[in-house]
């Protein structure tokens, strides 16, 4: 069974890989429509969820993310593809341009991954968002979501199948997924899919990662790190820690460990955790942090900061504090303790600035800035596929480029291997890059 | 074991990603030295190896393969060095700079890639070349040859780490493993190395490719064909095709497969299959080209081909030939029976050279050209790392970029993210790309 659909999704995305710009776009717009359209009997299945999920007593967060008719969302969702549709087209760029003799040009040009296999949770607007990215990026799509939202999926599904129907993009480029086991056998054909792309907590991400050989395009934690250095201006300080903490505390770039430079305790100590206390947030801090405090502001009632909390991902309104003695010290903390996510340093010596940016091994590195500015749509990339912590592929925030690779094109005139040095001949390579669009 | 070496090369990694190119250039010139002046203990060393081979009797080319003597072979590994040394730095490389905001710059610049794992057979000399290629690109490497020129290996990865001592690079950065089951245990280290590099066998390919989740770079098979269309020029068909399986038949991009459109048999089949035949290529065909040889030329001998030709890398003077009825059945073809290398259209006609270059899934797309050019020098590269089948990260002829990853930096004023739209804010982004050399 998932062979047969990821074989399927492969002959799929051979067809949809040689479509234009214009076609995709089109298609994009039919989907539009016909999700436009459908949206009563789409929302009769939403309801049938929504009935069950009440029934079954689920959280109250989880039913708001399943329910289709909670705010603007269906519109959003309806815009969402539109926006998609008027991207710049992330096909066919060319990255390269090489005289390599006379009538001999070698050119490299983005293209379709191929096969993306996408597993989500309960919102099932995710099935749109990806479609659309999909399709707009010349992919065929694996699409599994959560079994709370299995009759929008499969009513949502339906439409965009149907919609498919009557363009140029084969109705197999885009496939539903129910059933749980077939994730797991689908996490297997890496012949067949090329990119597993998980949208939903970081337990999925973590399993799905530790179950394939096929590259995962996330994360699965996101502990970033501030760390304020001697010549830090306070207020900055304190600024950007507690952006970075509460803007949005269940977020993958949420700040969950600040580190103080031993010389920026006098200047910055006292600020910061009286701006994080303001604001709600809970710190937990090493002796040093606690001893200093209680030093420079008679502050006793704070928590200890235990080993363990300098490798956690907090997701709520808590942070660990601890001292380092130099630059070194916080890279050297960041590239063992952090998940290679983003991380800030605040400082007023471009030195130190730049040893920091240099040596700490993350996705992001920030000077004087909140963490929380690593999100593709800051970054402006119009979408966001993901944040990925690895470092094979895409890294940092994701947008469409991620769904897309290379490919080598010779054009030339007849020519062999055997004329040139090297292989037998002697003519000399030319190896002129040129500005193809002159 | 295992976890040790590759954490001692996290560690190393991370200092020399943050040194400059002229450091890391400075270092390869003093291992060029001490390579060059230990050029006795390390002959003496490899006819050890030498000796022991032809007492087991091993193949005259393995021991070819083994002999450090063996015409310039010392002298060019000496120049390689060299050569990687005067190369671009391939570091810092500006990918991206865009204004965010004023005073809030996002830029995406290469780095490296973090801890490269190579492992190859019994050539002593890419000991040297890869230990090259690793510290000009930042990159901590972790070595295993073949036990064939262990001692060999030994010698030389003594004077590299001696080399290294006397440069800024921590000698942890270049380290040699012996034992074959230490190679196990390491591929399972995916948290600190990030990329296999194996030298070697397709066997070898394969094996590792299979018993790892950390990324490989390279290519299990080479499967390359040549499609020759209607409208193709018969003697540029049959020299592309001849170039193709006879430059160097053992080569990854030697041709395996010839398609003959059905429509090109009469000005082609001839022609190309005397070529071949006139180069002592021994052709496997189908029943059709076996009936239009005989119709055509009378020619009866010739052997059949079977389906599991069209699947095989032949390395050798033979190929499979077999007709098909048009260019998309040219491209499904070669979609489901080739390795996803190179592949080669021969055609007058435009429409058909595009349609086949969008169409063929695979590194390299070539049209009128041998497919003996894909590879990192003919490219331009200036050398080669391997050549991937991969979709991810590098596609096709990879040079040092293929050992580059990137990074995001943002260099700001302290800008938070709640001051901006989407998080709270009113302020807009500008997301103006500018020129960072400007």
């Amino acid at each position: 069974m998932a062979e047969q659909i990821s074989s399927d999704a492969r002959k799929a995305s051979n067809v949809i890989k040689t479509l234009s710009n214009d076609k995709r776009t089109a298609a994009l717009k039919v989907v539009h429509d016909l999700l436009r359209d459908n949206r009563d009997p789409i929302i009769a299945a939403n309801k049938l969820d929504l009935d069950a999920a009440k029934e079954a007593g689920l959280p109250d967060s989880l039913i708001k993310r399943l329910d289709l008719t909670k705010g603007d969302k269906y519109d959003a969702m309806l815009q969402g593809i539109l926006d998609v549709a008027a991207l710049p087209d992330p096909l066919g760029k060319i990255q390269l341009a090489k005289h390599l003799d006379d009538g001999l040009d070698l050119y490299r040009l983005s293209c379709p991954l191929g096969v993306l296999l996408v597993i989500f949770e309960a919102r099932p607007e995710v099935i749109a968002n990806i479609s659309a990215l999909a399709i707009k990026s010349g992919n065929a799509a694996i699409l599994k979501g959560g079994k709370e939202s299995k009759n929008t999926f499969a009513a949502m599904a339906d439409a965009v199948q149907r919609a498919l129907g009557k363009t140029d993009i084969p109705s197999l480029a885009i496939q539903l997924v129910s059933s749980r086991e077939e994730v797991g056998d689908l996490l297997k054909q890496d012949e067949n899919i090329d990119l597993v792309v998980p949208r939903g907590s970081n337990e999925l991400v973590r399993n799905i990662k530790n179950s394939t050989k096929i590259p995962v395009l996330g994360h699965a934690d996101g502990i970033c790190s501030v760390y304020i250095h001697e010549t830090a201006d306070p207020k900055m300080a304190a600024r950007i820690v507690v952006d970075g903490k509460t803007n949005y505390p269940a977020a993958c770039n949420a700040v969950e460990t600040v580190l103080f430079d031993t010389k920026a305790l006098d200047t910055c100590l006292v600020p910061v955790v009286k701006a994080l206390k303001e604001a709600g947030v809970a710190v937990r801090a090493s002796g040093a942090i606690k001893k200093a405090l209680l030093e420079k502001s008679g502050e006793a009632g704070v928590a200890d900061a235990t080993d363990e909390d300098f490798y956690t991902e907090f997701l709520s309104l808590e942070l660990a504090a601890k001292t380092v003695d130099s630059v070194q010290e916080a890279i050297d903390h960041i590239n063992t303790h952090g998940s290679h996510h983003t991380d800030v340093i605040v400082t007023s010596t471009e030195s130190a600035a730049e040893k920091f940016l240099k040596g700490v091994d993350s996705a992001g590195v920030y000077w004087n800035a909140s963490s929380r500015f690593a999100d593709g749509f800051r970054y402006g990339f119009g979408t966001e596929v993901g944040v990925s912590t690895n470092r094979i592929h895409a890294r940092g925030p994701v947008g469409l480029e991620g769904l897309t690779t290379y490919q080598y094109q010779i054009r030339g005139h007849g020519q062999i291997a055997g004329d040139y040095l090297g292989a037998g001949g002697s003519r000399a390579f030319k190896h002129e890059e040129f500005d193809p669009s002159a």
